[in-house]
């Protein structure tokens, strides 16, 4: 039995609840799983500056839960923000969705689109896709709304766009599969690959069977250089309990 | 409940063998898995003579096997043998053992070494690192033993060497995680990754956990261009029950 | 003098007659060329699946040839099937379409688009640009016909589907010069260079015309690594004849 | 006139202080330039998870600054520590220190390599230069010593670990030309110069002359999209105060 | 003070003229700048044989210059032209246009659009790109002018021109700020940064302030391997003044 | 019926009259083939500082001999000197020695070496080897010999110092094949490939065979872009006579 942690790294609750919804459906009955956000910080992830300030909450929470044993931890936001950091603060595997849902879809489709909800954060997912060596075969693609428009009032006209964006991308892109690019949209994966006719892959649902292989096999981060323990050192004013020291 | 199916493309029943025992020491108890080979073809797959040969058993047994209701498909070679034409044959997600491993590795280590056993597939493996978009982060060593040599007699003295270059790459290379580059090492993950004290990641187990993942969110292979069904055709002489009309 | 053999790794013989015109129309005074096909396998190679059956008939043509003096293969499809492992069989140089127009591409224009019958090839091509190092130079794209169309009643209008895809590519790519895409548009080269104002490069004659250069100066296939004589091993059930040993 | 400042992401004011020194020595005299840290924060940065909290200290200084109007910013630390997320914060340049020391060294040399003082550094690095499009002409090398040894009783020995380490890159990597991998190394530029004969690249120096020339122009960081301003939302808990909206 | 020589390698009078206004504008008041061609050589430089001339020219003002005291030099030509020789020639560093104002994009955006006059310049321009490692985030387009079209009584059209390409790709390449592709260009960089409201980079300036901080800093090129001083020979014929032994 | 152009860019005769051996030796005999050097320029060519005069060089000597009916150019220097301008100057192929040898050591091996004499060219070579897409499978060292080393008394020592580096790329590099990197090296390829064991390429053979092959099938240089055409323009002082108005 595995116990995992899947953390949403903003302070919006509706967000947590829909992950955690999406993370207790795809878990093996005979794992375990929480969903939990930080209790400070932003209310989404829009961009590189809100990422600075997620890191920490999502530091602070592992920080928490990792004496009480747990076995994989998903960051439950498609920027992956501060999975390198994670995994230097934690023995168990730590993965991203943009990581996970990539590594399902290059299984997949020779070639396949990130539609994420805005433009601003079409470059990030860039470097980010680079970085996991998947350029060649992946383009990002923005839908042009919100967030937080895939819920509420709004949900109808997000889901609208997200469609008409994956449809041209299957089109003009030769993409083959698409790639839900943000925790938001996790609950309309099945929709979306019904209406498209291709596989729709959703980053929590990837991510967490990633952590769950990783935890099952007991596969750890490797403590060798680039994931290494934080040497113990000093931190200063409020973040004076989030030193090294205490590890 | 998933069924899967591990192909071992080549004839040696005793590779065969020792991978149905991991398989069935990986898998998820809810899930069934047959470990299997194709009743033509040669012994051993060294290089691309033999993947050429092999990829055609490897075929013959998913044609055989897909009609039975199979979730996944494994393909137990290093080489990831036929693994393209197997995602045209197939709805089922097909994974290697390089590329599951790979996914694998790069969630927990920044650099980490593919060690195989003979300097002859050090090239081939390279072109499939670098295909799988892995190549800054992976480096491929031989053991300079032969692939039987993990078999009888010979164990001991092929582990010694296995042991003395995964030593040697952790050392001159950099890596800190310790890829197993051939079907017939599946069996000593564990004793490596405690001689060596870094993760050891064994292909059978992780492309397993993979297709397992693949399998329980009911993803399929797209089949909108790369991976799409074979066009209906005639086939002659030995091949005539190959043809893809029959599908 | 040299002996070149030029191989149609599929079973169409209208394909090999036209391939057989060219390649008597290329070769040099000098030299001799014989052009066969594979007593077995697909009626045409359409993507992953006929390529791996196309292999072995390939692989089956050069057992037979090979003793008898060969001193080049040309493997006249333009995915170049099987040619890694014919390179590990036979110490003669062997070179596939696509690799030799490329080479010849290269030489000629700063960028060139690659025209191929069907959508479903793209992918598969790319990824074959992709290793021979060209993707940076090199666009693919179809025509959106059948190989076939090529030969009868079709022929006219396949012939405006490429042109019209060609000089699109000129415009819209940038592209300086075309290449065919297919061994079955051999014949409508000097139409489209004259058509278009553009160099065209078609790879049955590019191949061959590597091929000679590499037969007159003795220069074989390395057999240091990559390329090494198959290790003797059995082969059973059908493949019993195809055995290393045998070599 | 130009008013840059030096942000020393880390608390280590006998760092911020020799950072200071060299850029007051380094800044045209027509310009001026402020030194400075957090006052929350690591003592140190050493990986992935000092970095996280570095950032935010870093994004604090810049925070206060800004109103008072500062026309370019150095992140005096080689990670280039929370650079990204500075650019979205501010109008001015912003230049990490490994970013200005790769475009001088290009300008020098053919090939160059980065000298870091410790091991766990390499990999970090390696994705820096990566990023930012340098690692075909770029080495990074660990001269085995703590950041903090270069100050006080060890810089003996320090130094000379590091002109051993550039040493043999140049001999063994081909390294034409050495960058400092460590803003703690600011004073030993000319003296390593010396040693070695070949250029050696202070980053801290090249940083704030990339900046100065960038504000002189009065080249701004574009807001059009990667690093747009971030959107008006709310913080919570601690980091309350750093809400966009403030903006 | 530095002494610093901006060299256009044409024999255009009237764009050296713009090109010495634009320098004295920018350079530091504390240093000084000179701005020459060469006494022979193509009236202009469209594409690589023009380049083959102009480097000739290029190199006999470096000559003529080095021995009175030059601390930096800028090659006024956005080709680059000749810029590794010169380095070889000189030990002050040495800047092309490109290059300089590649180094500051990358600072400021996340992508750029090069624009330059001539369709035909594009290749060249992606070619150098892709020497400097810029090829991810670079996107080169030609706004269908000739050179000389930006002064006298075309430069309206000109200009116009220009915008629309610059305008089009902020839309369709998601261009965050643009690179003027030409020398010429040189004194339209603020009206067309006021008209687009992004960033617009002028490699004269960027490249002038790039030089005078190498040089401020005492930093020259490595004289180890790629650029080391041409060894002693003889040259004959009309470049009998040219042989590396007069250095 | 074809008719060459081999160009030794360099004044040496000695190498111009090594190379003519050679290309008449390598020519089919129904071609036809000339060797020659410019009447001006250096007397060797080491580094880009003498590329840029024999570059002029080579260009007039195809303008001399253009209009009297050239097939194809073969560019007699492994660093392509001016290959690109010359691409311009004429519609006839033209191939220099890295190109031509890299292309055939392609077909041959899955990794080859390029040695060439001096240290000082292994950082060109490099930009070159990537510039043809060959970075991945190609490595480029030194002999540590002068290149004029290879005739005369020092021959000996030369072939020796050339062995041994060969030898030892075979073992450390996993090289498979030898490219011999310079020009004055073209008559020892059938000894060292005697005394390595596998096979070695001259680039003269290889550029002279792929420049036949190109001539034969009337494939021209493309006019459409990266080698239009010069645009006709007024040249002044010793290189008036060069001016493109004059084609």
């Amino acid at each position: 039995m595995s116990r995992l942690a899947v953390i949403n790294p903003n302070m919006s609750v509706g967000f947590t609840d829909k992950i955690r919804d999406q993370a207790q459906r795809t878990i093996y009955p005979h794992n375990q799983v929480i969903a939990l956000n930080p209790d400070f910080g932003p209310d989404s992830i829009e961009g590189y500056y809100d990422e600075a300030f997620a890191s920490v909450g999502l530091l602070s929470v592992i920080r928490t839960l990792d004496p009480t044993g747990i076995d994989g931890y998903v960051v439950a936001c498609f920027d992956d923000t501060g999975v390198d950091a994670a995994r230097c603060l934690t023995h168990a595997p730590v993965m991203g969705l943009c990581e996970g849902a990539i590594r399902f879809a290059q299984a997949l489709a020779g070639r396949y689109a990130i539609v994420t909800p805005m433009h601003v954060s079409v470059r990030p997912l860039e470097h980010l896709v680079r970085k996991y060596g998947a350029d060649r075969d992946c383009v990002v693609r923005a839908a042009g709304v919100r967030t937080l428009d895939f819920e509420g009032e709004n949900a109808a006209m997000a889901y609208d766009a997200l469609y008409q964006r994956a449809q041209k991308s299957l089109h003009d892109d030769g993409a083959e599969a698409i790639v839900l690019g943000c925790a938001g949209m996790t609950d309309i994966a099945d929709r979306l690959k019904s209406d498209l006719g291709v596989p729709v892959i959703d980053g929590v649902q990837a991510a967490i069977k990633m952590v769950e292989g990783l935890a099952e096999l007991k596969l750890a981060t490797s403590k060798h250089s680039t994931y290494g323990t934080p040497p113990a050192k000093s931190y200063h004013g409020m973040f004076d309990g989030f030193a090294p020291a205490a590890l």
